[in-house]
């Protein structure tokens, strides 16, 4: 008999920013499992089980989750944001090709979220209005030159970028080494948004550019986007400032 | 007297996608102003004014809300998926800075919403589960030359890729171009997602491997979703494969 696991996502952290698909399917599952700031956003019944566990704790939980799962229990994994975006969705299906073969007749249902450059960006107008890219800063996964490559062919193809996992206590100087690599090819007038906590009460969002961009204006909260050259700042006196990428854009740099 | 704009996402097409904020914000709204097909999912009272436009007019559009909300009304305008991208937040604050002084004290919000390429996504496993960008196909607002040189940019850099507005009657060679320019510099076997009204009755996803991917899989509601080389297929067998990026990456190709 096997079961059911749903990785859902939670949306930037605003029960108003929760889809109803992911409402329902928070009610119709038993077993819960997630980092714990996230499983404390739910309002359990008491037949619903919670096992919290720490981040970095990724593939364990995803394992553990899948085992019951398998076992015949319908089972939510949940994340913050989105689950598709450097997030448990990813991580869940690694277990799964890596686990025992029961573990492929378990159904899997993916409920996707508001996340979190989308909420952040809505915040201060439409930077993403134009094409971009999402990079995680994190070089726990992947090597630390791979990150400067991306952020660099980004930059300098016109990509705006969104900054995730922009810094932690165990990763102190990356963005630091990210914005100087940035600084040095694209404009110091470029803007840069530092969105922390988008939605919820204690949300802070503030605009700078690029040129006075520093790593201890983010922490690990916090979502970062950086314009492309197009990206433009409208100023409204008392009302506070919009920032936007146009939707058209010029031809490449000769 | 000057009123209010909100820019309000509706998510992929189902209402069970569509956020409690953003059905708050239709329901706060008098006026709505939108692309016909969009409007076409709200369920609005009779105190209620719909205003439809169609596609291409998004500036148009956007300078008639405009005068409507700085005349004192609690106007809507609408998009689907998250309005921040590739939608109608851009095109309003384009229409804000070139318009006249008084549409800067309208009081402008943007209500986020999940955008196709996470609805995508969600149905298949998580193939943007690593870094990766988003690329809108279409060459009326920039020249063809820069969408290629996005496209080389972010494959080369290893960037999974989402193409938005992947082709049209006015436009119909752009993709196939696109996939010959991605052919050329990506492992044949690079899996490529073409997802059609995702989360909608008529929803349909196809994975094939990217030197079979054909423009003619794809129509103006489609969006494509194209790996990276890490980017890999689980064969469950009765059930449907997932397809997902991995969380970790090697090093850049020397």
């Amino acid at each position: 008999m096997s079961g059911r696991l749903t990785v859902i996502g939670l949306g930037p952290g605003n029960a108003d920013q929760v889809t109803p698909e992911a409402s329902r399917a928070v009610a119709d599952a038993s077993f819960f499992y997630g980092y714990k700031p996230y499983l404390d956003r739910l309002d359990l019944r008491g037949d619903q089980t919670r096992i919290a566990s720490d981040n970095r704790e990724e593939l364990a939980r995803s394992n553990e989750a899948l085992a019951k799962a398998a076992e015949g229990h319908n089972v939510a994994v949940v994340s913050g944001g989105d689950p598709g975006v450097f997030a448990m969705a990813a991580a869940v299906c690694e277990a799964i090709e890596a686990g025992p073969t029961e573990w492929r007749g378990v159904d899997i249902s993916v409920v996707p979220g508001v996340t979190a450059m989308l909420a952040v960006a809505a915040r201060i107008g439409a930077p993403l209005g134009h094409d971009f890219c999402a990079i995680s800063l994190s070089d726990n996964l992947k090597p630390w030159e791979l990150i400067e490559l991306r952020l660099l062919a980004a930059a300098g193809a016109g990509f705006v970028i969104a900054l995730y996992n922009p810094i932690s206590k165990a990763r102190p100087w990356q963005l630091g080494r990210a914005f100087e690599c940035l600084k040095a090819i694209l404009p110091g007038t470029t803007p840069v948004i530092f969105g922390r906590a988008a939605g919820r009460p204690d949300e802070r969002i503030d605009i700078c550019l690029l040129a006075n961009a520093e790593a201890d204006m983010a922490d690990m909260a916090t979502c970062i986007i950086i314009g492309s050259p197009e990206t433009r700042i409208i100023r409204r006196g008392e009302k506070p400032a919009l920032v936007y990428t146009p939707r058209s854009a010029a031809g490449p740099r000769k």
